[in-house]
């Protein structure tokens, strides 16, 4: 029998044209469920009942939203092992500590901040100017569509992770298009959606689920009138297409497609603690099979005695580690080709590339490594992203072309330098931290990419092609709902028409609001 | 002789591909000065001063570069007349009150608004998370284009209006395109702001200046990977080919296209105060040609005595009121146009349509009515902006119909709702702005939209196509200067490398700063 989609608060046949199933990456044997791949007259309906969703959100007080997001946080916690199931069998990763001990409190964590968030309204950044008469703040912008990733089937998910929650904490109802690689997964977490928004009393389509479209309905889907935004995380040539339907229908859409994470290792650290940063690198290079977004793709440092160290302990570390499951069968394929198309350019493979014992996806951990010629040669080459258990070390000949080759990447999520700790690369640093930081969302000192902290001061973003957009999050509270809002003043409108948060009276007494110039918790 | 383009800090003959030459409105007659349209290698030329300037820059305290913003202001108001007559002379706008006595003390308060947001860092929303160790603000994007419209030769100009003002607050050299109307006055300004620049010590290039370019060259310039982000305020169709292009490279782009800014007038208003509110729509209608962006282009009313009486006085006073001159013979021809192509979808056109006397840019005041079925039955018929002196009178018949007209409504940058001072609309009120509110990015009670104030609560914006994206403002500071500006996270950074901002000391003693949750301007 095939799945169901949530369209209009009731779970009915979708109208399909054509099913799929997920694969078990530890078996590569495909999962028995069946689900359907809808038509447009799906989105069309999931369209239709988000607009009016949209509007009932618009009258609702922010703290009744919350409850939705803190009794929908309280039900996955209370649903853990059903879904702890359902991903270790979609996507491989392991059940404990990953699903069960990290993703899982990492998502209803999320989902609680988001509430809390939404409640106070700091996100919206009320701001009023006495003298004008003019007061303004971020409101609801109106249907969100969110594309989740394979990678983080909840705290990603399109109907639970950070997209989900900050777009419902902004007022927003969501329309989620499933991972195709964890669609029961997705299913379960839509139930739970549904259960606590019907118990809260929120309109039934706050959460809508569809699993898959065909290409040409997802583009006509971000650019639809009754749209307004889009959240998509997933591969750069599928995000790129959506880019550019929502684009060309003026539609918000906020993407995070491909990054390889730079990790800058100077002399002086390597020398002062090259066996700590072997430790680090492999654990954050190999965590979760490498499919991080923020896996640090690609090392850079200068030739030298501790680089060579450092690249010897790694192949060794690498070679003795057992391959990771990779996600999908997908997956798999696109990192051997991505691994392909480096040695195509030139890399040299020092370890790995091939396959490992049949009957799972999976591939031998792999390193690789390119001069800073070689690199500068082909700057867009060398920087495909190898998304699973593959890096790259770039050894530069010395400094000014290690500076080249940071000048010549792409926007990246994230930049790593490792200095040494008593300061002899600091001169080295400061010229490698210019051209590093504008090229990147999130710039660590001694210290791996991977581990994104659910932190007001994180940016999990960065310059295209990281992200379609340099100014926003998509990790951290309140910043992530920003991409879901919409300016609006209010000029002489009359006092008791104003929105709660921009009246005289501070709505909950401690909502920060900038009043003439001035932050404020006071009412005016 | 032809003018010079500003490149790299030097007045240079342009790589020219031709010459234009402005025309005096008032006269219809071409002005003497000829001005270059510049090849892409003059483009090219500025882009790479431009990036060289933005590494400079970031090497700046903010101090220095809101020294240079303060002392640009100080010389503009020093050069008022020479300003005031190139200004006149090109677009034909008042020298006073209009240019001397309004658009130039804007211009340079906006300037000074700037500065102090520069030197405060209050824009940049530096943010401190102690737990996690983790801080952000917002940080310099790169050089920005900017492009100014034909309306604001000073206070949107494209070397010192609000986009320049709020790229080189947040950090950026400006590269600008100068209005075609009004290249002498931009010109001036250029000249301006390069001795304020030498006169600060900032780089020669913080900014630059070309007149014209092709189209093409217009989009490769946008879309360049030197380009941090680009500003534009004008026609709708070249800025939509510029966003194409800036989309698919992946760089921001802010417009400003076009809006018909709706004003609504229910009954109970036109009852009880009807002859005042002609007079302020007549006043904000007929202001300046009518050649503002928040110009009420669209009535829309309810069929009944006080509509009828509004047409019918509105008709009388702009038939008896003089047409004033636009700003060029594009915003003649252009305006003619679109007053034609309303009366082809069927707008009765009930006094104006044709040219006043010859020898000047003008067209009689014009207004229009339709009704809503009308408007229903075409409602991107009926939003073709008629930019200049003219209006149209929408009449619903009832306020089902009138809620359906703008909720047909595209995005517009304001909408005011005129109601009773006595309550008897209050229940209409409720519906026509719970429709008009997600339309527009300001919301105006009893009151016209013309007078956009430089105010922190100020949104000149709203959602497509008024502008390209709903998040953002191009007036009001500090809100504008987050168009032109990255995130930026700094993960375990060690504190003598941190931003100024983000240190442990508040860098200003005043600047807002959200430590662990709550805006303070105390030192960590």
């Amino acid at each position: 029998m095939t799945a169901k989609v949530l369209l209009a608060g009731t779970w009915r046949d979708a109208d399909s044209v054509g099913t799929f199933q997920a694969t078990n990456p530890n078996t590569n044997e495909k999962l028995p469920a069946e689900f359907p791949i809808s038509s447009w007259a799906d989105c069309d309906a999931a369209l239709d009942a988000a607009a009016e969703a949209a509007r009932e959100m618009r009258k609702l007080p922010a703290a009744k939203i919350a409850e939705f997001l803190d009794l929908y946080a309280d039900k996955i916690d209370a649903a853990k092992e059903p879904l702890v199931e359902a991903a270790h069998a979609e996507t491989g990763l392991a059940k404990s500590p990953r699903l069960a001990d990290g993703e899982l409190p990492r998502t209803s964590g999320q989902l609680r901040s988001a509430a809390e968030s939404c409640r106070s309204g700091d996100w919206a950044l009320a701001t009023i100017d006495t003298a004008a008469g003019i007061r303004s703040c971020y409101e609801p912008l109106g249907p969100v569509c969110v594309f989740g990733p394979n990678n983080f089937p909840f705290a990603f998910g399109s109907v639970s992770g950070g997209d989900f929650a900050a777009a419902i904490a902004a007022g927003n109802p969501v329309i989620g298009k499933a991972n195709s690689s964890h669609p029961e997964t997705t299913r379960l977490f839509a139930e739970l959606a549904l259960e606590a928004a019907k118990e809260t009393g929120m309109p039934a389509a706050i959460v809508q689920l569809i699993y898959r479209t065909g290409h040409a309905d997802g583009e006509r889907l971000v650019a639809d009138p009754r749209v307004g935004a889009t959240g998509y995380t997933g591969s750069r040539s599928a995000g790129l297409k959506l880019k550019a339907a929502a684009d060309a229908a003026g539609k918000p859409i906020y993407l995070e497609l491909s990054s390889v994470n730079p990790v800058v290792l100077l002399p002086g650290a390597l020398a002062a603690r090259g066996d700590e940063i072997v430790d680090e690198f492999c654990g954050s290079a190999l965590m979760g099979s490498g499919q991080f977004c923020t896996n640090p793709g690609v090392v850079l440092a200068i030739a030298g005695e501790g680089t060579d160290k450092f690249i010897a302990t790694v192949k060794e570390r690498f070679a003795g580690s057992p391959a990771g499951t990779l996600l999908s069968p997908a997956v798999a394929g696109s990192l051997k080709q991505s691994i392909e198309t480096l040695c195509g350019f030139g890399a040299e493979l020092l370890v790995g590339g091939g396959e490992v014992e049949a009957g799972r996806c999976a591939l031998a951990n792999t390193l690789m490594t390119a001069t800073g010629k070689q690199f500068l040669a082909d700057p867009e080459g060398f920087q495909t992203e190898a998304f699973g258990n593959a890096s790259l070390v770039v050894v530069a000949e010395d400094l000014a072309e290690l500076c080249n080759v940071i000048a010549s990447l792409e926007g990246n999520l994230t930049g790593c330098v490792y200095s040494d700790p008593a300061g002899s690369d600091d001169a080295s640093y400061d010229q490698v931290a210019f051209e590093l930081t504008p090229k990147v969302g999130r710039m660590l000192n001694d210290k791996m990419p991977t581990g994104v902290a659910v932190s007001a001061a994180m940016n999990h973003g960065g310059p295209y092609p990281a992200t379609g957009h340099p100014g926003f999050t998509a990790v951290g509270i309140p910043g992530s709902l920003l991409r879901f809002a919409k300016l609006t003043s209010f000029d002489n409108v009359r006092a008791e028409r104003l929105p709660a948060l921009l009246g005289d009276k501070n709505p909950t007494g401690q909502t920060p609001r900038r009043i003439d110039g001035a932050w404020t918790t006071a009412d005016l």
